[in-house]
């Protein structure tokens, strides 16, 4: 076991990342979700919860001080809970929130965290929620501010780790200014505040904002945790967006008003005829079975249940992280509710700050769906690099432009030896492939990855026209004097011809254009050398051709 | 129980059915996986299978008449196999395929199977493959047409159900005179041969053309098996093309590799550290304990826990079709690989039919993800009847084009009400909106399902241009004397303005138009209504305004 608050990234996609965070009570792997125990009701005792699977939970330590004070001090919160795992206390800032004041002081809070014997706690700050006005929302974020400095003096131990809540709300320069204040201050864990109400009205793009906002304001060596999270759903948007952890005691809420929570949405034990689980409950009992029983019986299976799918879903995204595939799984998740595809939109405007932090290299290819996916590292990274780094051949002077063969990479396909057969194998011509979701692939980039490691659907229209204009600008940088544009008759691509038109012209560069019915037919093969060999005579004087 | 062979439907969804078909051994639920059991090797014991919670399977005849004809004879196929459910028998058509000629003739497979008393038994037909030579394609039609016959004759037993097979392959004309041919046999069951190929190299777009191709020229009242489909990712496409039955060893076979199976995919047992399933195998080991085990127990876990997710997923879609949202499952399952998506868009070839075999009305609102959606029946329906039925409201003069409001029912929204007021509610003035992604909705409609049901994610160009061309149609067909069209700003919207002044004049209709800012903000409000009286007012004279 490494030092008590030192957090090991194992494993990386997008933001979502395979980490150990050490607590006292043992080491806690990352994403994690924190089932929230209501220490006065709680239809799944702490032991069964841990039999489960999960081996770190959560409880509120603002309710513990207020009806359980003598026995959590006595006992200590792990015995009080039976729970040999790790616990995380929460402070009261939820219940302040929804019902006004909490009668103890910040101060206060903390030190009871620290009396029971709490493994991570939270200090008591001031949501800002889904507050509109904007006053009262930098009010929250000042007083956050200091109540973090003024708990942090009253620590005595030093075994025990502290959220530091970032808020702002959906005022998106607080979130900066908090998150860039709160990172300053000595925590273990950093959080985002005041999400509840945002996730409760499914507004997942505002959510996006609010994480990713903090995230690129926080030091990035610390966890991150999202308060109040915990709908299996919306696990793998917001691990992407780089949040390592979560808590909440929605399988029992959910339980409560009869809900059976799933990766693909919400049902109805009421509507259901067929549990979509193997679970231990659900491969047990039939809906009609479990609507037989008595209350506090069925909402227990249901929480059990609910428990079971959110860790399924943790291990789901886990190993989609180990894969590389954590955007397939979100593209999967975002047709559980329009608003997770609207949230995976937002995606578009942090694709930088995404592209900057994800891994170059993955052992698997990548499934391109629609354009939703041009925002995914790889396929930025690859624009980015093309923009700003790459330089053509020395010495090449005719541009080839060919659609994507079928073969990958694309310089083995045959059509492509037959051209370089008919041409010569000389510095000045320089084939590249227009293709989505790339954009541009100069031959000799196709079988770096993932250019050759993609699988896509048939287009869209807005990734077909992402395409287009990404080979249009290379032509507009690049200058070659010469480019011969290969096109399929179909009207789809009159736009890329006028497109490279237009960059040609600015580029002061020749343009032949080339239109075939099969663009890697023999005839139209012929075509092309023909075409080649055409713009290297009419040359400027000097070309050699080996 | 019902009649032997009787199939009753009790809850359908695009062209998916839950259903109950009568055997000599009991009902069968569909849709249904047959896990197929090969009675010379087998990881997973029959009974086990059972208590996995499948009550049909489904063995190869040809193999026991080869290997074990006279203890099968003597016990009878249920005993041999240790097996109290229905079984049902291939035939050997299968083998014939991979390894050429099968030494029993059409007949004698078909009294075998009489003979021991399967409960669905199949002829020995001769599959098509994935054949691209025309003759031999035709060659395989005819003759399974004519075993068919000559296999049909020889039957004694009344209590035994048979399955007709459909051949052609990627031929579809073949498909469509074999599925006609098939359909006047007095068959119980009808199936889709020949698609082991296409599935096993994902060509599921022309899976999508073959099994409608047959389902549109089968008899619909008889269940639609679908030969070899075993993985648990294209289960709700399958269902979605009007397939009832599988029957598949793909559990078996990927677990024999070292391959588990899940509804977004396969995974190797050797790159995983997570299994994201909560079946009893998952929730027992971890990978790394599973492959520390010696091959044959290790197999017979992973073939476990694959027959556990086939059922979960078949227990998904059923739930999916009880809820009418098998649509969305599809959406979801689209994403485990481009491929699945490649053919879901094929569904806008066939939206008529799966339009006119679909429920009407359901209990719950739809999900809008992106323009494959367009083909879903629910929008498919609107956009018939509002083209072929609908007729404007009787003295109708001024059509007012609006943007959806953001509430709904539309005609609830407060905009609506002021507008209303504003002009009188009169029958001159008849208000319509542009809305993704049902194109145009007459105010009069806008609370009939599910036009207020419908969530939308943000906006696809394709969808974005669908819509558009709906309501110019509209204006086209209906030919009010005056239209007022009221747009955003936003560069998107000058397409919609265009394509209406186009039809305008081809309807001979007056056209004003209207750009705001806030289609629906108070100042626009003003304008619309004076628009509209202005419009009344340079009217053609007798327009009477209650």
């Amino acid at each position: 076991m490494g030092e008590i608050g030192g957090f090991e990234v194992r494993h990386k996609d997008l933001l979502g990342r395979i980490g150990s965070l050490e607590t006292k009570s043992g080491s806690l792997e990352t994403p994690h979700m924190f089932p929230v125990v209501n220490p006065s009701v709680q239809p799944v005792p702490p032991r069964e919860i841990r039999e489960i699977g999960f081996n770190a939970l959560m409880t509120n330590a603002y309710i513990l001080k207020k009806n359980f004070r003598e026995e959590a001090l006595s006992k200590g919160i792990h015995e009080f809970l039976g729970f040999d795992g790790i616990v995380a206390t929460d402070s009261g800032a939820y219940q302040a929130l929804v019902y006004g004041k909490v009668d103890a002081s910040p101060e206060e809070i903390v030190k009871f965290q620290e009396a029971i014997g709490t493994d991570i706690g939270v200090i008591l700050d001031v949501p800002t929620g889904y507050e509109e006005d904007r006053e009262r929302a930098e009010w929250t974020v000042e007083e956050t501010l200091r109540r973090a400095e003024s708990s942090l003096k009253v620590l005595d131990r030093i075994d025990v780790l502290w959220m530091g809540p970032v808020q702002g709300g959906v005022h998106l320069d607080l979130v900066k200014f908090c998150a860039e204040e709160m990172g300053k201050k000595p925590f273990h864990v950093y959080a985002i505040g005041s999400p509840t109400q945002i996730m409760e009205n499914y507004l997942f793009d505002k959510l996006v904002d609010m994480v990713l906002t903090a995230k690129m304001n926080l030091p990035l060596n610390k966890p991150l945790h999202l308060f109040g999270a915990g709908h299996p759903f919306m696990f793998a948007l917001a691990v992407a967006c780089g949040c390592d952890l979560f808590d909440s005691a929605a399988y029992a809420i959910f339980a409560r008003k009869g809900k059976y929570l799933t990766g693909e949405g919400t049902f109805s034990l009421e509507e259901m005829e067929y549990f979509p689980c193997s679970c231990g409950v659900c491969s047990t009992y039939s809906p009609k079975e479990i609507r037989a029983l008595e209350k506090p019986e069925r909402e227990g299976l249901l929480a059990r249940h609910n428990l079971n799918v959110c860790l399924e879903e943790i291990k789901r995204v886990k190993q989609a992280i180990v894969d590389g595939r954590l955007w397939e799984l979100l593209e999967a998740r975002a047709r559980a509710h329009p608003s997770l595809l609207g949230a995976l939109r937002k995606f578009s405007e942090y694709k930088l700050f995404l592209e900057k932090h994800s891994p170059a290299v993955k052992r698997k290819g990548i499934f391109f769906f629609g354009f939703e996916g041009l925002s995914r590292p790889e396929i930025v990274r690859h624009k980015v690099r093309l923009k700003e780094n790459y330089v053509r051949p020395e010495g090449s002077k005719v541009l080839v432009l060919l659609p994507a063969p079928k073969e990958k990479p694309f310089h083995k396909s045959p059509g492509v030896a037959r051209i370089l057969a008919g041409v010569g194998r000389g510095p000045s011509v320089h084939l590249c492939f227009y293709a989505t979701p790339f954009g541009l692939v100069p031959m000799e980039l196709s079988d770096v990855y993932p250019l050759s490691q993609t699988e896509a659907a048939p287009l869209d229209k807005e990734s077909l026209e992402a395409s287009m204009e990404e080979a249009s600008a290379f032509i507009l940088k690049q200058k070659y004097p010469k480019v011969l544009l290969v096109r399929p008759m179909d009207e789809g691509f009159s736009a890329l011809e006028r497109m490279c038109a237009k960059s040609c012209v600015k580029a002061g560069s020749e343009l032949k254009v080339l239109r075939a019915k099969e663009a890697w037919g023999e005839r139209t093969l012929k075509r092309v050398v023909k075409a080649i060999k055409g713009l290297i005579a009419s040359g400027s004087g000097g070309a050699s051709f080996g």
